[in-house]
Formats: C-alpha cells, structure tokens, sequence
C-alpha cells in the first residue's frame, strides 16, 4: 500500500493480503527504530512486536496479555485470538482497515505500532470481532465473558451481537457503550463516551443502525431503532432519538437536524472520514438563536 | 423462586433464604451447562462458582480477584467480602434482588450467572454494599481503598456512604459517579455515565435523593440535594437540577418536566422496572417545539 | 504549611520544599494512624507509604504498580518515575499543590494519603505529568506507551504533549479525554467525562486554552483550540463550542454565557477553588425561559 | 508456655490450647518488634502475621501465597489450609511443637517468626499434614496435587501418606525425599537430602519407619522397610539398608552400627533433641582403620 | 496400548500415533472422574487437560506456566513447546513412553494425569527434550534460557546438549544433575539426587554415557567420560569413578562391583524396568566385611 | 581486562573498576549478539539487560524479579539490591570475580551473560553478599527473609553470617547448604549439594573454615568448626569431619586423606581454579584396597 494511499482511507475496504503485509512491515519498521531510540521500551516493544512472525499473532499475544486475569489465563486467550484471526481473512482485513483508519484521520497517531499498541479503542473493537465470531457460532457463554473483559479493560463495552463494518476508528473510546442489535457500517468514526442504546426491556431489535462514513461526536448518546444515513454526522454531547437522514447533521439534546427537519441541510464530504467535529457550528448557532 | 415470579421483580425485595438458594441453584445449573458445552470456559466457571459451597463464597471470590492488586491482597480480600456476605443477611438478600432486578429488566442478561460473573454494574454495586457497611462500622481508611479499587477496575465511583437500596440495575455501569450523601431507592434502574453529583466545596448533605421505582437514562447528571420521586423517570443525557416529582419525566438540558413544571405528565407504569426510556418522545417533542 | 493556609490554596503555587516535607509528614501521621486502627490495611500503608523516605519514592512505587502491566514492568515504572520526580523540583511542587487541592476543595476528601493513594484523578495527572516531561525530551514512545496504560488503568486520556498547570484538582475523573495541543492554567478544578477535544483530522493547533482557576462541570465537552478564561465556569453537561469570557459561565447545549453573550454576568468567586456548581441555576433559569 | 520449658521440648508433645496461644503471642510481639525496626519489612509482616486474627490464618495465608501458582489459586489454597488447621486441635499443636523444635534445637533459630515464615522444612512439614489428612479422607488428586506444589516450591518431596509426627525439625530441608509409607515418630530431627526411599517398583509396605527422638544427618539415605529405633542417630551421608536399633548409631556407606553389629555402642541421651551430629567420629575412627 | 502391555514397558519404544492417542484418552478420562470427585480441583483440571485438544498443547501450556517468568512470558514458552511437540514426532513419542515409564515402574504412580500433572522429573525431562531440539538448533541462548528456568522451578539441571533416551524415570528427581556430554539410553531410571558430571575445567567428552535399562540410585555420584553398560545398577549414594559392566552394580563411596572387580556378579533382570534397589545387599555384606 | 587475562582468573581478587566496565561492556555485547539471532529471545535480554546503564542496575533487576513474591515486592527489593550494590565497590568487585570464575572454570559457561542471567549459584552467591552486608548491619529479620527466599528459589542455603570471598563458583549448585559460623575464602569452587554444616543444637564457632583455592566436590558433607586448608580438595561425596590440610586431598565416607593421615600427598595446581575433580583416582585406589 503507497503512501498517499492511506489519504483515501475508503480504499481500506479493500484491503489485501499485500495491504496486510506492507502494514505489518510498517508496524516491525517503526517498532525496530524505536526500540533502538529508546531502549526503556525495548523489551516491551519486542515482547509485543519483533518477536512476532505476524501481525495474527502479535494482536493475539498483546489482547491476550491485556484482557487475561487471574482465572482467564492469557495463554488461552492467545490460543483463542490467533486461531480466529488466522483463519478469517476478511476479519483481518478489518483490523488492516481500521490501522489505517487511525493513522489517516487521526492527526494524534504518529505510527500504526502507536495504534496497533496503546489504542484501547482499536484494541477493544478487534476483541469484539472476536466475540462477534464466537457469537455467530453460538458460543455465548465464552463471547459474553470476553465482553465483560473488554468492558473492564477498557471501559469500551460493545455486546458480541452487534455488527461492525471496517474500517472504523473508536477515538479515545472510554466510555462507548453499543448495544446488542446495533449495527454501525463502514469508516465510521465515533468518538468516546457515544452510547448505541436500546429503548427498553423488551428484546428485539431495539438498538440504533448507524450507515457508511457516519461521525458521531463525543458524548453522543442515541436511542432506538433509528437510522443513522450514510455520511451523517452526530454533533457531540447530542441525545439523538430521531432517524438521521444520510449526509445530514444532528445536533442538540434532544437532537434537531441542520437546516430543519424538513429541509435538512445537506454536505459534501463524508464526515467518518473527514472528522469535522464543528463546522455545523455557525449554521447551529443561526439556527437555535 | 417460580420463574413467573421474575416478571414481577418488586417482590424481590422480600427475597428470602429460599430465593437465595433457588438463585443459587439456577447459577450453578447454568455454569454446569456452560461447562459442558465450552470447554475453553470451564476453568473459568469451576473457579469462579462450581467449586464454591454457596453464593457468598463465589461473589467474595470473584469480587477478590477482581479488586486485588499488588498492594491488597485477594486472599484479604476474600476473606473481607466473606466475613460480610456470610454474616449480614439483608445484604445478602440485596445481592439475590440485585440479581433478579438484572435478569427481569435487562433484555441482553440470558442467566443470572451471566450478571455474576459478567456484570460489571451488579459486581461494582455489591463491593459498595460491603464499603457502606465498613463505613457505618467507622473503618473509614478500609472503605475508602476498596472504593478507589472499584473506581479503577469498573470505572464505577460510588462514594461508600452513598445509601443504595435493593433490586437496584446498574446498567452497562461505566462512568457512574455517585456521591457521598446520595440514597438510591429501591428498583431503580440506572444506567451508564450517570452522575449523582454535588453542588461544591460545602460538606454536609449535598448529594440527590433517588426514590424507588426510578429510572434514570445514560449520561444523566443529576446535581444538588433534590429529590427524584418515586417513580420518576430522567431522560438520558438530562441536566437535572430540579426536584423531579413522583411518576414525572424530566428531560433536557437543563432538564425540565415534561408536561410542563405546573402539570407536568404523570406515567402510570414504574419507569425503574419497565426501563421504559423513550416513551416520552412524543409527548417531548411537543414539547419543545 | 500551616493548616489554615489550606484555606487559600491558591498559595499553593508557591509550595516550597518545606510545603513538601510538610505534606509528606502529614501523610505519614495518617498512614501511621490508619495502620493502627486497620490491621488489614497496615500492609498496603507499609508498602505504598510507610516504608519509603519521601513522598517522590512513595508515589512512584504506587504509579509504577498501578500501572505496570504482564510487558512493562513495574520496576522499570518505579525507576522511571523516580528519576523524574527527583530530579525535577517544579513537578514535585505540582504534586504538592494538587495535594493541597484535592484535601481543600473537596469536602470527601478526609486526608492527603486518601487522595495519594486513592484519587484516580490525582494520580493520573501525576503521571501525565511525567509522560509530558518525556514528551518534550522527544521521548514520545515511551510517552503515548505511558499515556496509554493511564488511560486503561485509570479511564483517563491526557495527551502528553497537553500542558497542565499546578493545583490541578480532577475529581472523580472516570473518563476525562484532554487533547494534544490543549492547555489548562493553575488551580482548575476539572469533574468527570470532561472532554478538552480538538475539531476534526487537521493537525496543528486544535484544542483548548483553559485559564486559571476555571471550574469545569461533570460531562462539559468543550472542542476546538477557544479560549476559557481566567475564573470561568463551565455547567455540567455543556457543548461549548464559543469562548467563555474570564469570570463568566457558560452551560447549556450548545453552550451560552449566563447573562447573554453581549453582557455575560460576571461572578467575584474563583470558581476552580470555590467548586461552586449550581448558584447560577437561579439565573439560568431566567435566561432560558 | 514460660520460657525455660522451651528447653524440654518433648514437653511439646503435651501443647495444649494455652501452649498456642502463648506462641501465637509471641509470634504477633516479634513480628511488631521487627516491623518497627525494620521500615522495608513491615508491609511483609502485616500482610503474613500483624493483619491475622490466629496462628492457623497466618499459616493458612502464608502457605496459600507459597503454594499457588497461576492455575491452583491462592484463595483456594488459603480456604482448604485454614478449613483444615481451624478444625483439626491435633494438627495445630503438631504445629505449635514444630515451631518449639525449631526453636529449641537450631542454634541458628532467634524467634518463632523466623520459623514460621522462613524455615521451608517447617512451611512444607505442615502443608504435609494438610496433604496428609486429604489422602486418609481419600481426595487423593488434590492431595498430589498439593503434593507437587509442597516439591516445585520448597524443594521437600513428602508423600502424602507419610506419617510424621509432632516436635519435628526438618533443618534446611532441602532435598528430603520421604516415600508413601514412610513414618516418622515424633521428635525426630531431620536434614537436607535425607532419604527414607522404597525398595523398587512392588508396592505394599516397603519404606522405613523411624521412631522417636532420632536423628538422621545430611544426606543420609535410607531404604526399605527398616525400623530406625527410638533414640537411634545416623550418620550423615549415611546409606542405611539395615535396622538400626533404638539409641545406637548407623554411619558409614553402607551403613553399619558404631560399636559393631553384635554390641552396638548405645548412648544416654536422645539425639534427635540433643541434635548432636558427631560425637561418634572418635568411636567411629577407631572402629573403620 | 491393552493395559496388560503397561507391564512391558520396553515395548513404549515403538510406541506410535496410537498409543498417544490411547495415552491422551485415558488422562482425559482421569482427569475428568477427578474433576467430578473433587469440585476444588476441577479448574485446575480444566485448565491444564480438560480444555486441550491433545496431549501436545496440554503439556505445552502446563510446562509454559511452570517455567515462565516475569520475564520471560507464559504465551512465549506455551507458543515454543507446541511448536516443537507438534511437529517431532519422535519427541511426542519418547513423552509417551516417559509417562508409561512413570505408570509402569512407580508404585505411587496412580494414574497417567498424576504424572503429566505432578511429577516434576517427568516435566523437567520434556523441557529438557525441549531445549534439546534448540540446542541441535544451534539456538544456544535461548535452550540455556529454558535451562535456567528448569533448573530454578524443579531443581532438576540438565544440560541442553545432554542426549536422553525414551522411557526414562526421573523419579522424585530433586536435585538431579546431568552434564553437557551426558548421554542416558532408553529405559533407564534415575532417581533424585543423582549426578552425571565432568572431571574438571577443561571441555570436550567429559560426562558419563549410560546404556539402556540402567537403574541410579539416589544420590549416586558418577563422574567422568565412563560407560554405564547396559542393564547396569548403581547403589543409592555410590560415588562412582570407574567403568560399570553390562548388567553389574556398583555400590559405595568409592564405589566398586558387587562380586569383584574381576568378576562381578551379573544379574539377569533390567533394573531400569525392575527398579530393584536392593537385592544386591546380602552379597555387598559378604564383600565389605 | 585482556581476554587472555581471564585464564588467571586469580587477579580476579583485584578487580577494579576498569575490570567491571570491561565486563559490564561485555554483556552488553553478547546480549545484543543474542537479541539479534533470537527475537524471540530479545524482550528478555532487553528487560534484563540492555536497557539496563550498569551491572549493578541489571543485576539488582534480575534478583528483585527472581526473588520476590507476592508479599515481598520487586520493587522493594530491586531497590534494596541497588542501593547495596551500588554504594559498596568491594561487593561489586566480588560480582565481577565471580563472573569471571564462572567464565574461567567452567567449560559449560559460554559468556558473561550467560552466567549473570542462568546461573543460580552466581545469583544465590551475589543475593547472599546483600543479606550479609545487611547482617552486619544487624538488619536480621531482613536478612533472614532474603536468605529463606533464595533458598526457596535457587535451592540455595547459605546463612547470611556466612563469610564468602571472592572470586567463587558454585557449580549448578542445587542443595548447597553453608552454615552461619561457615568462612570461605577466595578463588574456591564449590559443587552442588555440598554442605558445610554445623555439629550440633549449642550456639557458637560451629562450621567449617574453608581455604583460599579450595575445590568442594558435588555432595560432599563437612561437619563441624574444622579447617579445609588453602589449596585443598574434597572429593565429590564425602563426608568430612577431619581437619585437611592445605594442598592435600580428603576422599571418601568417612574421609580420609589420600596419601595417608601422616604423610597426605600433596598437589602442587589450585583446585579451586584447576578444577581437577578426579586425579587422585589413581592414588586413592591403590590406597583403599
């Protein structure tokens, strides 16, 4: 994968076996030279890195080692890791995609190895796409224990039942709370403490289906089965219980569209991958005045 | 305890020895088949309940192992919780309702060893009920490093003099805060990044009053000593600073009643038991345009 | 430092090694006496406080096993965090003086080895002050390596490069996310799921400027590189999006200034000590009717 | 138990209720004693003795913590340790008689505390009776179990059906090695690398059976079903395949009786008290050129 | 494997897939009546057996456990032996014939998972197997690594380059020293204590070569580059300097052959199988007086 | 210190600082040579060396991991070890002689690191230099925890009053018992298993007094306040209650001199350096038939 490739970050739906090795290579080559530059972390570096023959292995050596306890042992969460990651390509097409998801709209992430390493809300969501598989296979008992885990870990607490697409980025992710029957689509981007929450006690299909490019800004907290279009954007700290028509704008608590809810306004760019947290903010401001 | 008898959670404040042992029953009946059916899980499940002689032994070991560190030891630990669990007969029957309230209200909650051991809202709410008793024992400094250990591991933060009452749903659970003089009811639901919060440097009473039977949404900050009624029922993301009277609603931020604050709209169910979070939609929007 | 200084702790910008050795011979009376009225707890005292000859050796013990983990071991913490708290006198007057805060600006907070011990938010900022020291010597792996275990231990997400200034008091804490390029001034007092965020994928200057002595409610989400000046307040819960003028409040989502933004009411208190969350509800209440 | 009586230990064999509480005493005044003089130590001796309410916990938490390993948790080691000593008045004063042996007999020995957690010989000797009494209520896999953990850890490799006795002092420890029907009197002192071994793979009654009061020197080997008299010594470095009466001396390899097998020399007092290793070297040179 | 053809032990030379999978089925079987009989044990049996696929990854995870290090990870070592038991079907075959060894030879060997589970001598042996490979791998570092930890965590010490043959009892096996030019035939049995040791500082050939069915009895001193013959038997606490004929047996300190060194007695059974330790006694006494 | 420099290791008494650099740079270079050709390797030698600035850093590391426990804390010892070698350059020159008699001696010891990460005797030696200096500083109870956790560890037993010179190899050294009123000089080379005990239960000058160039074989047993006289060898299994004069050699059980108590033959090399355990073969043949 060139370079410039990583400015159009869509392109990581796609991701080979060639974006997963020239990725992995990145991640051994930024991982060597800082070793080098800083022998305090040496040792981490080749415990979680360089020893590593694959990128499968080194994600399932350093999720095992986060998410183990004293009676879930780290070797067999290793054991269950890398046999999920090594025989599910477009799983780890995933994981590919959502490195470079951080390392292209996150102007905080200095390396994929920065991501692959310290960022709990990467970390968390390819844990979930492990208790997601487990899920599917009806292994409930064991996707439940791992959630409980992530939700410890990392404060990030994504039920094994919902789905996920590539190529998402969960910055700084403290505090997301997805629900069972949510869906989110591809390059998302969503901020921490954003809660996908249901409506209620009844079961059911309860929890909110968020599209394709969609940005949800911090604290945002949205309920229901309600549609989130693709390319919409959720302004921060907004309490969203209305469907969001695609490239449209919510914001507010409650949450009100952009322009109106009849004419809503409508942008060009596609904000999961943009970023642009507050640009509604003068249209906002007209608009509450 | 018949199965029926689930739907009708109130009861569970008069849980008995009997309720204990049927929960107990239904707990270790669920690991033996969890056991069975996931054998990677079955270490887990045999240190964690089906090696224990009753519920007490099982939480006060799990909730060992979970708080430990290097510095406190789980053997104490377990020995603390033990010595509570075992002696103090009403905590014990909040632990049973607790329990019951998660797998009544909870639509994702599939068995009560599933809230055990997963949970980290029902775990987080049965190491306070232990802090609480060694504060009013005046073993402050004890009570005060459990706390810091329960915020650290379940980024859950709730004072050891906060008074909680039985059958209580911390759902999802990640960020609560409550606050030193709070008092929660009895059946209440409350969910993630709730705040029962104080008003500044003052001490003295200073924290909300929570009644029975409330439901509290995701994100609300309720701050000051006021009184939510029994019954009432607070809009996620709401800012609350005002008396919410019995069976109100109160949304928004800052939140206000809905029905308007003279009449506001009193709801018949028990919005705590229910988990009824957005039937007030309509009525809301209404409201504010 | 005499007790009744305590009361003005903005003072406590000036501590002195004497303040220190002060502080420090507080905290070993306490330990001291809560050894002796807690047997099961005179273990942890010994180790984390009792045993070690300065309040610099005690706290790095501490910060290096809370935040060790099974590939960055707590030895090497200890050493790191001890060379930088020894060597750099101004840090160590900045642990001091948010000692000083924390003990007088919260009314739960009964003694300076509670909040040395248990405050999350106390010792992740001690140990952000660290990672920022390695930030600005380009040790920047090491750094976000730190940065990253603060945030999975404690929910606590400060960037290194952010800059915080002394008498810092982040009560509660869970879930604070304080951007890159943000700054924060002397004697701010920051509550929980506070977001200092930046605005989108754009590098470069992006996040806060948070004066002295400003005072900033549970769950605010203030974004963007604006202003919040000296002896501001920001309510509970608030988007702010606008700058907030020095000695004025702003609250609401989108956030407005109490008083309306051409004549913003100014108060005479500093808010960031007084910890005076609601007087302008009264007010508010006015505006927003 | 007054001081002087420490002098006969074989009064030790009659300790009753008071004669443990005495000890206990002790052991809580020297550990305080040391815990004051010695800052570093202090955490060490509240955790394993000042924090316990009993002999039997301290043991109980102290075997626990050497014995676990990442997958027999100490808390489960911690219950079946102090279920055993809390229930069992023989146990506990074959354990108060080996702390007044090791006392009385090491030279090298200032304190029971020292004993209790230093001497492996002492820790393994009572981890055997634990192993000893679930072998004769036939859990013979948790018995082995242990068993292994008693020889990874202190390097002391008892069977658990062995019998032994009270007022034992495994000096050193290192290397013992005592088969599946092997017994021991009581009041017998034994060193490093002794044996008491089987004769080959038939199984049945086929290891020694020493009696009381002997001493068995350093790495003496003794093997097969012989009977080693009370009052009898051998030798260290002895290999003893031949009964060895009562108050006679076996040394040599193989070992033969000083004195001569006919008139075997016999000697007043009873070595394994006295622990006197060589005061036949002069007979014994006589009698070898 | 007929359980009759346990008595023939030196058929396990050619022991194939089958008998491991025999072996596997019976320590699963085992395992699982004891995980029944005894609920305390049953996570432990889980964990190390019952959750594994095959006798390689049990035993993978059990010695990873035993041998890792806060150094030195469990997930590394657990990765290292699967990676070589899985893929050396010699190495699996000469485990197998090592566990029947230990069924067939040791009366206190109850079971096949008491071995695998317990018996340091048969763990240390597979390790050793371990750092063999790497060793002839010319991977020097990392098999002395390995070596260290054997010998820290068993006190078993066999150097890497030592060759060992299949069916090989190290019983009791504390304190067993076996050195760089070392060789054991197959069926040999070992007891604890024994040395296999040079003669001084300079390199080259300098260790004992023991032929097949040779039996060493505890303590045993050899030292030197001599022949063991086949079928040959070393007396407990032999020191032994001199060449021992095919189906002889030395004994003493320094030892010399039974029936004189021109003439020696030959016996007609393989001590190694038989482990018979002390016939030869009545015809020692007749040559020593 | 030229490499040839290292076939004298007798200069190794006068270590000086050059020699530790020398060394120290050493270890360096192999460890990166090994983190090199093994990755899976290099965390280990990264975590225990190379990010290490000095032997003394990398050795107290070392020790404080292997000798810690979960109530004694690494880094309380890690702390310990550095502060007494680094303040004490005669204890630091020990550590460097010993390296280099490991490195001279023993044709199995590859490199300097080799010896400083593997060797149990080289870290139970260094460790027991630490609790001797914290002897005669009267910090018993220190010292005595130490003491019993190398013995727990390394199976290594030496009393913290004993007096140990420099320059020493304890060869594999599993079971080495040295008593408290034991001396051993300079340049000695002790095997495993050896003991050097006391002769009794009365106090006082009780142990054996060993000569400078001294080379103990593997379990040989000296008794009693006796001097093995500079020079002097003891063969391998010996039990040893006479005085030997220097340059002579005791063999056998009980030990007599080879070439008679009268007229003992005398060698003319230092065995502790030459390390010739089994020349007098030849001589003691002739003598003892």
């Amino acid at each position: 994968m060139p370079a410039e490739e990583l400015i159009t970050p869509q392109s990581s739906l796609e991701t080979s076996d060639d974006d997963e090795a020239w990725v992995w290579a990145q991640i051994k080559a930024e991982a060597r030279r800082d070793a080098e530059s800083e022998p305090a972390l040496a040792s981490y570096l080749y415990s979680t890195i360089l020893s590593h023959s694959s990128l499968a292995r080194s994600l399932s050596f350093h999720l095992g080692n986060k998410l183990c306890s004293s009676t879930l042992m780290s070797t067999l969460l290793y054991d269950l890791f890398l046999n999920v990651f090594s025989s599910d390509d477009p799983l780890r097409a995933a994981v590919v995609a959502d490195l470079c998801a951080a390392r292209a709209r996150d102007p905080a992430c200095l390396s994929f190895s920065q991501c692959l390493l310290n960022y709990k809300g990467f970390l968390a969501c390819q844990a979930h796409r492990v208790t997601h598989k487990l899920w599917t296979q009806e292994r409930w008992p064991l996707a439940l224990a791992l959630h409980a885990r992530i939700s410890d870990v990392f404060s990030v607490d994504i039920h094994p039942a919902a789905k996920i697409g590539k190529g998402i980025l969960f910055d700084h992710a403290t505090g997301v709370v997805i629900g069972e029957t949510a869906v989110i689509g591809n390059n998302c981007s969503i901020l921490h403490h954003v809660t996908l929450g249901g409506t209620g006690k009844a079961g059911g299909d309860r929890h909110p289906k968020v599209g394709d490019g969609v940005l949800i800004g911090a604290a945002a907290t949205i309920l229901g089965n309600i549609k989130i279009g693709d390319g919409a954007k959720v302004g921060a700290g907004s309490v969203v219980l209305i469907e969001v028509p695609p490239r449209t704008t919510a914001v507010g608590n409650p949450a009100r569209l952009v322009g109106g809810k009849d004419k809503p306004s409508r942008h060009e760019d596609i904000p999961g991958e943009s970023m642009d947290h507050t640009s509604f903010i003068s249209e906002w401001s007209d608009y509450i005045i």
